[in-house]
């Protein structure tokens, strides 16, 4: 049975991207240090990347990170997220207007019906493995305000980013329950199970 | 030399305490689910508590936090933070306007030009030891901007409040430095040195 986790870097002040993110700054201003575990990450780090690449069977992702992955200074490989030694898991794209064409080819399918449908479509996919919601903020803010979530992955950057995109605005007060923290050098990577 | 130490819990979402904190709700609505660490704590839980108590040397408190602590619902104690058998550090209450009498006593110091003042106040107070801000998140803040703060401690408590006091709000970009973590079973203890 596939898990639904909601998997995103955040900046001790809440912030998933820095100022004005556009298609040649995906994390906004001074955001690359949220990445800074992926970019220049220790053995947990890798680990944690390693770990969550082989559990996903499917990715789902929101319109604008797609056009951040799509575009120019996105993923530059066929395999992308997990790297290249990874298959790459299908991705679906939640957008009410999908793109006409795309760099990357045939890896996306995008779903105008929504995040649930999203999910619904994931889990099918997904062989029994994880469904990964790699982002932006307001796909998985609506993935847990609509209880799709079994799993919130919040890798914490050491960074105060000022501004930028929050991962939470408001939402329905709940208690999660704190299942496995691993610090690294660069981060600390925080599970909680939802409901 | 002492250490400058903002102190505080968080939730995920960044909130300090719940909307419409008061005299006999000092974390607000919902906001109790914060202090789980300190009330239904487990070992490592305890041993934050009890290392931050033998560390610190001086309190500073905001004005709010005082209210609540000298209020009818505060500390119960002639020791306070800390539990019963420790001893009670001098607290420095940051407030343009002192109170005219408290119930706790003498214990208490109004500092009425600012957190800078405070803070060099309290250094010479805690013979060494650390200074530790516990909040609000006002204080904290303004430590933070003002270049007063050697280290950040959160103690992240695995709940969303949807709405409340925030921690942080705007501010100067800043990569910190992640030095402790200690996840216990209600929270994950967190150490940072600022810049």
């Amino acid at each position: 049975m596939s898990k639904v986790v909601g998997d995103i870097t955040v900046s001790l002040d809440g912030f998933v991207t820095g100022p004005d993110p556009d298609l040649a700054h995906g994390l906004g201003r001074g955001g690359d240090e949220l990445h800074r575990w992926v970019t220049d990450g220790d053995a947990v780090d890798a680990a944690v990347l390693a770990e969550t690449s082989d559990a996903t069977g499917a990715v789902i992702m929101g319109r604008r990170v797609f056009d951040f992955v799509d575009g120019p200074h996105g993923w530059t490989d066929e395999r992308g997220y997990g790297g290249p030694e990874a298959g790459m898991p299908p991705v679906l794209v939640v957008t009410r207007t999908p793109p006409e064409s795309t760099r990357l080819g045939e890896r996306f399918t995008f779903v105008v019906d929504g995040i649930g449908s999203a999910v619904t479509k994931a889990v099918a996919l997904a062989e029994g493995r994880d469904v990964v919601i790699m982002g932006g903020a307001t796909v998985i803010r609506g993935a847990l305000e609509r209880g799709l979530l079994d799993e919130l992955r919040l890798h914490l950057a050491p960074v105060l980013l000022g501004a930028g995109t929050p991962l939470f605005d408001g939402g329905s007060p709940r208690v999660l329950r704190q299942t496995h923290v691993r610090p690294s050098g660069h981060a600390t990577h925080l599970s909680y199970r939802v409901g």
